[in-house]
């Protein structure tokens, strides 16, 4: 947060348009085939590098930039300037540059020593101008993928990047995904939304129709569209930024400008604020760049429904770590839960986290949310470094033949549960916790293991035990999944906070082919004496709430349950039933001597 | 909803700048002091009329356009242009102009008639231009009600308008309560978010920055600044919408430009949509005036907190209607509940609704939710007319000595909480569902009684009835209300449905003087015997809901309700138990006999 502050932070890092000089740069002769039939010539790609490629040449990092960044990601020494994403790479940090290798290029269309609009024509001997071709991001990842060739790298252990390097992260993926391991797109989506091209549209219109832009031949006039390419930017920023981030910036000090710019309106705080972002930028970015790039931006398009993505990701090899924020209004979160539906769908291995946040779409540039994006990013690269899920340690050869001798003293069930899940099934966890019982699952080598889970500390660490987590609401459904899609679905005691007990039942009814459904009884006896012969609410018991703080908020007993199983025309498979507090399982008069009930059903 | 169409409906209705044909002109000589020290030479409004006076004159209703808007919100008759509210004013519409005399006049700044920058400024001969005073919000009211008493009226019936139309609405309210009766806000704020101000910003140095601009005095170039201010216009257009409506009608046919036009990029539907109402804009609307009137809406400022609208509106006369849109986010829905809570805190009379629409900020111009916005318009002004709210209709001399006799049979539990309300107390109903228990109260003569509700159609209803109505979430608290503000709190059949219990009960203690609250009470026999001896979960029993489907998710007895009443130190005055099933009430084992339970309590 930078409420009260008078610091301008935000994604830009601006250098004045200063020479990059860690930058190397490759250049690549053509032609060129572009995506929508034009060529160039010949492309040049500026990169930086941080780190070391080790033998086997597997700890390459890709990091993507977004529409204003560059190859400067991150402070090469103490005496460098800042990089655009100090805050998450460099040594010992969520992107270690002390372990990866870390390339960062500059993106084809960009101002910042790849080929872009301001190069030369080596055809003409004149700058691009206008004459650049339009470029998608598709040509961006293709010509990145001839630096990866050229830099002798077969497999990207990673790639990741935000918003426009989200869109390129996704696009590697799809283009090139046996050239990565896994991918890590953020604040980003399959398409960008129709609001958020119309804000694309109108700087574009604020540049093109700036008299000093002359069609984009601007090069050789002592001024260029500069006031066209403030504007854009202003637009931009307003994006970049959450309602709330801007209330927190700019609301108590609302009518003080903090900087007098005489080149635009000089009123309020947030107008000198947005004068000075404007203008700085223009010192250091070419209009034609911000045309091209933003042009990249609306065309990208990896179809208009999950279906489309499905199509797109059916196959995908890649793991997947997927980061949204909850404030950011220009890539909102429901684009990348499209996404995530259709990984899940087709069985790709993914987690995704919604990191709640006021900062907007600039999240994850800034360092107010760096231990959650960050901590997932190090986590997920751990994970794909070391080849298997680092928190399924233990001794998987432990076998417990005895539900009575728990490895979870506290979750007793979690042993009958284990040993009620066939081995090998492809299992779904809804309302996963910490990953606990998936923990298990991993050792006993269940490979298709998925949790779902609301709460985003409970999602951090599962993504840093190595597995696959969705951040999610069970009441929201499992409508997204397919037909019998997982061999088990295990909700255990959580069936009494769920709303919409039907509209889970009948989900994992649908989706998986066995449902293992645990929840506490409220048929058993200290409850119903509680009630009947004391006159008071059945507290949850086994959990020891209250009546009026448990997050139990739905009551049942086994009968209850067995009822409902036969309304939906669920077959009972199985039952179980525990007492929890002994230590024993229940078998005669289940209904009154349990305090844990645990079945499984199907249809 | 216009998803799918190919029509650009929005709030335009422009008309080509043709001459406005019905409007009448007043011109008030000056100098006409202004509210930022500068004054105006004379200002002339122009304004239009609608249906009759009648004799008592009082019952007009000024209807306040917004930034686009001008005179003409109605067509007058079938040959005439249509007018930019055709869907709310007319003969039998919402705002009926066979019972109102409905008056609409141009704002100062505005360039429809009414004096404004491209007016002649009488001292130099010249059109005003940027040498047009900066003006308030304010200054449009004060000009108003000059004209105000030029028509012979002293108090209006009511104020409404949207938008910049609804800061005008605020502003009469604050500055002259006495000369109206009731206010209807809708989509507006007490001041502009710090990101509706960026665009607003951005929009200014979009005009100002055009070359064409001229310092403002443009007016003798061929051309003006058409470009900066169909940018303007564009950015503008984009915060109308929402993201889901534009999603709506552009998301299909993307890449599907459907109008060329030369003058704008000509890419993506949104993108042709944008040039087209730019352009449009431009040929009807002065650049000058936009400038003047965006910073008389950033300007707006009636406080930057809940207490500060406590100051203004302290004593405030005048009976609220106070409306946003779910979907709005220039003018976001908690903006609009900061003043309902101010005139709440402060025992106003006001109504307030949230309308759950995609149709965002232009949502009050559409017809798409006439059907709410309009309904409780029409609603509120007969309340306002009738004098007396029109649903406490009935027999008020009617007592009821004997519970057993209710009013209504399925609500038994009304006439008891009805006799436990002392006369003329004021009550807080909380969940009031469609206000039978508030219509009852006002028919016993009870001024101050108001409901929170949180379903629309309920809220609705509320409102046909002449009730005052919140709309609201229990679990939101009512942290925001006075301590020991209204004599008495009634939560009937509630508490079970509430997941913050203790937060609802603790608001309930301080802001009461009396809580009555009633719960059915899961004590009860058949209830006891159902877990007990079925070994069923208690269904909510007097309810007949099901375990899995019922809203009730706590469940209590009248020995837990005491307890928690112990522990919170909250002293019960009363108890009331019934056997609502068979009528009649219980005396003793109450806890046993009894299904629903009736609380008197404080603190």
């Amino acid at each position: 947060m930078n409420a009260g502050d008078n610091s301008f932070e935000s994604s830009d890092t601006g250098r004045s348009g200063a020479p990059l000089q860690h930058a190397q740069s490759i250049t690549f002769e053509g032609p060129i085939e572009l995506d929508r039939g034009e060529s160039l010539p010949e492309v040049t790609v500026a990169y930086e590098t941080y780190g070391s490629l080790n033998e086997a040449r597997d700890n390459a990092v890709w990091i993507c930039h977004a529409l204003s960044g560059d190859s400067h990601v991150a402070a090469h020494d103490d005496s460098d300037d800042p990089g655009w994403w100090d805050i998450a790479v460099g040594p010992g940090k969520a992107i270690d540059t002390d372990k990866y290798f870390v390339i960062c290029p500059n993106i084809l269309g960009g101002c910042r020593g790849t080929t872009g609009p301001n190069s030369i024509d080596p055809t003409t001997g004149d700058r691009y101008g206008q004459s650049f071709p339009t470029i998608t991001i598709n040509d961006m990842v293709d010509v990145h993928r001839r630096l990866l060739d050229h830099l002798g790298i077969d497999k990207l252990l990673a790639v990741t990047g935000g918003s426009l390097g989200g869109q390129q992260t996704l696009c590697w993926a799809a283009r090139y995904p046996e050239r990565v391991k896994g991918v890590v797109p953020m604040a980003t989506s399959g398409r960008l939304s129709s609001q958020g091209m119309a804000f694309n549209v109108v700087g574009r219109n604020a540049i093109r129709r700036d008299p000093e832009f002359h069609d984009g031949q601007y090069y050789d006039y002592p001024n260029g569209p500069q006031v066209g390419l403030a504007l854009a930017r202003m637009i931009g920023h307003i994006t970049y930024l959450s309602k709330e981030s801007m209330h927190q910036k700019f609301s108590e000090t609302r009518t003080q400008p903090r900087h007098l710019d005489a080149e635009f309106e000089g009123h309020f705080s947030v107008g000198s604020y947005l004068g000075f972002k404007g203008s700085e930028f223009v010192e250091r970015f070419d209009a034609n760049s911000y045309i091209t790039l933003s042009m990249a931006m609306d065309l990208f398009d990896l179809g208009a429904t999950v279906d489309d993505f499905i199509e797109l990701f059916r196959d995908n090899p890649c793991r997947w770590l997927v980061i949204s924020f909850t404030s950011d209004w220009l890539f909102p979160p429901k684009e990348s839960q499209e996404i995530v539906e259709s990984l899940v769908r087709t069985d790709r291995p993914v987690s995704y986290c919604d990191i709640a946040t006021d900062c907007g779409h600039d999240a994850f540039l800034l360092s107010a949310d760096i231990d959650t994006y960050g901590k997932m990013t190090e986590s997920f690269l751990a994970t794909l470094a070391g080849g298997t899920r680092d928190g399924a340690a233990g001794d998987p050869g432990a076998q417990r033949s005895n539900i009575f001798h728990p490895a979870h003293p506290h979750r007793l069930d979690y042993d009958v549960i284990l040993d009620l899940v066939a081995p090998g099934a492809s299992v779904l966890d809804l309302g996963c916790g910490n990953g606990d019982l998936l923990t298990e699952l991993a050792q006993r080598g269940h490979d298709r293991i998925l949790g779902v889970e609301i709460h985003q500390e409970d999602v951090i660490a599962c993504v840093d035990k190595g597995l696959d987590v969705i951040q999610a609401d069970l009441n929201d459904g499992l409508v997204t999944l397919c037909d019998k899609q997982f061999d088990c679905i295990v909700l255990s005691r959580a069936l009494m906070e769920v709303h919409d007990v039907i509209g889970v039942i009948e989900g994992m009814l649908r989706v998986g082919r066995k449902c293992i459904i645990s929840f506490p009884n409220f048929g058993f006896y200290k409850l119903r004496d509680m009630l009947y012969n004391e006159g008071r609410a059945p507290e949850a018991g086994v959990l020891h709430y209250k009546w009026y703080d448990t997050p139990n908020i739905r009551v049942l007993t086994i009968k209850d349950f067995e009822e409902l199983c036969s309304e939906l025309g669920a077959e009972i498979h199985q039952s179980l039933a525990l007492d929890t507090e002994r230590g024993t399982a229940v078998s005669e008069d289940v209904n009154r001597q349990a305090d844990l009930a645990i079945y499984v059903i199907s249809r």
